[in-house]
């Protein structure tokens, strides 16, 4: 039995692609797999589920050495389960930047597209058999293109991930701008979360100038709600941090709506990298970044000190 | 321009392939790109050019921070230029096992594929597309597939691989038996190289217990050739090693047409890796292994001391 997972913050991409994939082997290839998550899944996962009438997928901490997987929505180790490399990896489904971490025993099946969403990349890759995945299916691969394109406002969307998106809701019939509002309401629901559960719900790990960040995101329609938190969320950064092995969490609040972040600036570290990276002038303990929507697109490949 | 290259040796796959994912992505694509290659073709690799009629690549020795390059038919940075990674990989085409070295500054196409041939790749990536190539393009693919697979029979052969040459032979009106035989000659025709480039030839470095190998192979049709210069080989190899940084050279002399290797053993090391990888009794300095065609299928997995 192949297990399929993403990252270890399950957002509705790295959910809904192992269920999306583990259909597809199991149904259409013949080979029996399952998709597990790393994690629980986030507040708009867990609304993506439940609406698509999905089970939810185990969560899973480690995989051994007798484990075949197929790795999606990531190619980074430090996002992955800690034995990943001594794994059985049979496929890789990404389409973020090659980080070089990952090693496979023999040669595999590996897909890296530059596409908003894995699903975009799994729709293509199962062509005309798509066709035959029930409704849960093509509605999770709907789910993530929404959610990974914040509805084609980020700027990974693509032509090609807003065709797709827009097929398949023809398709079953969903209108796209009340579906993505639902979406966008249920990840915007960050009530039940402490402030650390928060830092790292969708974090991802980066060395700048030999220092390590915790670059974290949180993409909301409600950013008030977060920014009211503001002055616990800064102070659980330090305790965070150590815990994870970094040495400073960043936050940029995602406005979905207004398509700006909302970047927090608890020390003058954080100020340094706001001001090199965005050419930002930073005079309080937050600074807003008009057009910031994509960590991928435009605070990564920025980032310096 | 995009710089379309394969590995360090460029045999038939190494040489064809770019050419034809050059032509692809200027004619197709409109993305003007063009093949070069990191050191001289070798003989089969010139004779598929000429036969094909098709312009040898410029050699380049490097690349710079200014070139956009795809890389075909390996992802090791051993066997690309030495400033890989400060260029601008912008697509991956491969057969290879991942070795994790490559790492992207944003989201590429990537498509590893276990199948025997980068060229067996690119015509399932091409598709329709492929029946607008001239004569030339689909008669390296043809090349590519027949001087990988050994005309279908190293194990790395998978049934789409052999698909795939019959219906380009059938196209192209080639009789396969014939113009692998053609092939074979050419790349058996060692007369005018040097022990110490033989030994480079076609190689890969891997490491073993700590050791750096070089493990060379030599498809022939005319072992005979080979073994008679064995001493004169085997006296090449420690120099070698040494120019190269490795610790040893191993030497596997492939029988394309009795389907077996013959393995140099110089010295003690060799001896221990040939009884414990392949459970083989070695008594001289040469040792046959029946069945044994495919470095990476049938070697590098095995191999242990």
């Amino acid at each position: 039995m192949i297990k399929v997972f993403g990252h270890k913050s399950p957002d509705t991409d790295s959910t809904g692609s192992p269920i999306i994939w583990a259909w597809y082997l199991t149904e259409v290839k013949g080979t029996p797999a399952k998709a597990v998550l790393l994690g629980e899944p986030n507040t708009e996962a867990a609304f993506v589920l439940k609406h698509w009438d999905l089970e939810k997928p185990e969560i899973i901490s480690d995989v051994t050495a007798d484990d075949s997987c197929v790795i999606v929505d990531t190619n980074n180790p430090a996002e992955l389960p800690p034995s990943i490399n001594e794994a059985k990896v049979v496929g890789i489904i990404d389409h973020h930047l090659l980080v070089g971490g990952i090693k496979t025993k023999s040669p595999i099946e590996i897909t890296v597209r530059p596409l908003a969403c894995t699903a975009t990349i799994m729709h293509d890759l199962m062509g005309e058999d798509l066709a035959r995945a029930p409704r849960g299916i093509k509605g999770a691969m709907l789910s993530c293109i929404l959610s990974d394109t914040l509805e084609f406002r980020s700027p990974t969307t693509t032509a090609h991930d807003r065709a797709v998106a827009e097929k398949l809701a023809a398709d079953l019939g969903v209108d796209i701008p009340a579906f993505a509002a639902e979406l966008f309401a249920a990840k915007s629901d960050v009530s039940a979360f402490s402030d650390a559960e928060l830092l790292r719900m969708d974090s991802k790990e980066y060395e700048i100038e030999g220092k390590q960040f915790r670059i974290s995101v949180l993409e909301t329609t409600a950013p008030q709600v977060l920014l009211d938190r503001k002055a616990s969320l800064m102070a659980s950064m330090p305790g965070v941090a150590q815990e994870d092995g970094a040495d400073q969490v960043v936050l940029f609040i995602v406005d979905i709506l207004r398509e700006e972040a909302t970047l927090l600036v608890p020390n003058d570290l954080v100020k340094t990298l706001a001001e090199k990276s965005f050419g930002a002038t930073v005079t309080g303990d937050t600074v807003v970044l008009p057009g910031v929507m994509s960590r991928k697109k435009q605070i990564i490949p920025v980032l310096k000190l």
